[in-house]
């Protein structure tokens, strides 16, 4: 593996290849994502409901590349699942009715795409009823960092995470009931409510963590299926945030920012220097928020280095 | 007609009249719109129900002007009709009390008002309880042109189109019922579900189309009572997009945007070249989209001319 | 008192000390606040509701520092409160779990942090279940005037107004409910549902007022619980914005903007020129504007010149 990071967020979930092309320092990278329809917890005392997802968790495998790469991508339909599938990245400029066709179990759907343009994206099954196959749990990120890098308007961060937030359904929601948004049980943050949040869960077992004074990078993704989150960091207030997570549209000092359904954005925070301290990541949504929707960012010297850096950008238990 | 274009989208509804000024190249444009409440197909079955119009068409007749012209307008409420009436104008700066009071059957309300901002702006009826007038589908587009031209942060589209999302709700809904979003149907796209997506609906018969590497022009406006839209180009990503279509409110390369209620933005959209390919234009809210608020644009090289330009920008069966 | 503005909206219920600091203009500001379980008036009859303030008051009273002022802070929990309580301020930048930790009845709650960032940011409560805390009324508005002043992009207002809109349910209802926006009863608009509008409420007794070309800045702050606000002044657009009240965020001429859950925004509005107007603002999402958020904004050379002066920018009864 060179400089260009790919996260393997489920181990074997991803196969990767990154193969150098000859006039330029754009790759091409290899991306095979299985379908797999399972049972999965769905909150921190290891309940859990059947669920779809790409690759086994929720949300899928990471995708990480540089503007100008191309990503060639494998779906995977198992034999075994009941339901047909597809693949929509947010970060393709493609044919719907080709690259985005779902395919039936036991069949595999192939495409290549350039990822032209710079952000953090939300990518989802696309297969009817969609709302039904994201409502499930089959969406994931896709990270496209700048070709040009850092800039002053967008400086390089000290820490990273990836933060993604759905709903969850009662087991046996029907379509029709989503789009009414009934039997909505609660808000899944990277896959579990109340994920990181030990002060609203007891079972909680993980934080997010950084260090005082450390630029913390948020790549925020709004997987709801009808509403939009109001993102805010408790006993904070956003740096900069850049809609989309494209590098020009840079936003300054925010305390609060809308991230419509299905989009993305990158949200940066500087937890105080020289102290001890907690933000929380919400959406300030409170029916959004205490039903799920909250995670604490723990601000210490002792903050572990292995969070936040390198894989460990979306922390799973 | 001179190059100040203005759209008759609904015939014999507006009367037209472009009088240039002395010393400037602003103009006068007259526009009178009878207001008429009729039963109307609200899907591509052609399944009718009772609606109240501006011109007899959902979304009403647009209007297009220059920054610096100026709208002399007449609200005719037709002498047949049963509720007052009235106009709003979200790109007039006037009084309230004033040229926006309602009229009763018979009566007509005249007044002029400048173009003095840049942007896509809805117009609505704001007669007691407004929620009904808007839910019942009085409204429609008014397009300022900035007098600047198009520019490198505003370049000149090769096709334009207009896209207004609205509720339809059942027969007989109160506005009391409305206020809590109660007997919502489904989402119209200029006035029907699923107006231009033969994908989801097998009575629809048109689709928007562009070539290969056009530069797509969307004006959009929400024209919902209640909630927001989150718009996305599925297989796309939008180029560039003005928030109330102002060409200094540029962002670039967003996946989704949001669009508060009554409110519009433009959306530029470059399907991709050398190929044929679908993008889909959907409010990726799903409650809005699976009831409706989906439409196909079919990118292909053999696409008619006649749609997105001149007077077909909203295109009606 | 010196140039630094300090509203006193509740008399008595915020101590100020401005000490200017030794080696800059910045300062201290002492601010005391009681929270008091109280009945308020909600409407413009006189009916009251059982609420919880700080000061007395809804919204709680203003405080105004510029940019750079270190806020000197005490919350109060009388002795015969029956909740615990906090004090979430989102022009801080501390933790969580230090300063904006919950207070028993009987005990106080001190801290201090420099206001680093210029806006308008709401404060609130956030002692569990937050959603009942808020939704009861426990919100207020922090303005941070920027250190740099004004500018060619942040021209100086002639009139300045605060709005807050916030929820009232029927009394009773829980958080649960809340959490599912049940029992909603109405839009508070600065503690009263249409405080400021008697086209639609026959008792109420004011109006905001300006004169025709004044530049009118509304400070507006979202205090709903679980909801955005679409804002919109009728008949008019608005001339610039400011997403979270920072300077450097400004977009022009947008007819309707949207306010995230628990964030604020500066709008400016110019009523026309050599004519007397009224422009209405207005949470265009209908179901919020008819159940009480909607403002009356009177142009007149008549305008009271102690509206939206000096302490008056929250006009109350």
């Amino acid at each position: 593996m060179n400089a260009k990071r790919i996260l393997c967020v489920a181990a074997a979930a991803v196969a990767l290849m990154a193969a150098q092309t000859a006039d330029s320092l754009a790759e091409t990278v290899k991306v095979e994502l299985p379908v797999i329809e399972k049972d999965l917890p769905v909150d921190n005392a290891g309940n859990t409901q059947p669920m779809w997802t790409f690759g086994g968790t929720i949300p899928g495998p990471t995708i990480r590349v540089t503007e100008g790469d191309t990503i060639d991508f494998t779906l995977v339909n198992q034999k075994g699942n009941k339901q047909s599938h597809s693949m929509d990245f947010h970060a393709a400029i493609v044919s719907a009715a080709d690259e985005f066709e779902a395919v039936k179990p036991g069949q595999n759907k192939h495409f290549t795409f350039e990822a032209r343009k710079p952000g953090v994206f939300i990518y989802h099954c696309g297969a009817d009823p969609m709302i039904e196959h994201i409502g499930r749990g089959m969406y994931g990120v896709i990270i496209v960092d700048p070709k040009e890098g850092y800039s002053e308007e967008f400086p390089e961060p000290d820490r990273e995470y990836i933060l993604v937030h759905g709903d969850l359904f009662e087991t046996g929601t029907t379509a029709e009931q989503m789009i009414r948004n009934e039997n909505r049980k609660g808000t899944l943050v990277n896959g579990r409510m109340f994920h990181y949040d030990p002060l609203h869960d007891p079972n909680a077992g993980m934080m997010l963590m950084a260090k005082p004074g450390e630029r913390v990078r948020i790549y925020f993704v709004n997987a709801q299926v009808n509403e939009p989150v109001s993102f805010h960091p408790i006993a904070n207030i956003w740096d900069k945030v850049w809609n989309s997570g494209n590098p020009r549209n840079v936003e300054h000092d925010l305390q609060t920012r809308i991230v419509p359904v299905a989009s993305g954005a990158i949200f940066d925070i500087i937890p105080p220097k020289g102290r001890e301290s907690v933000n929380v990541l919400v959406d300030h949504a409170m029916k959004h928020a205490l039903t799920g929707g909250i995670s604490v960012l723990m601000n210490s010297e002792a903050a572990d280095d292995s969070l936040g850096h390198g894989d460990n950008l979306l922390p799973r238990p």
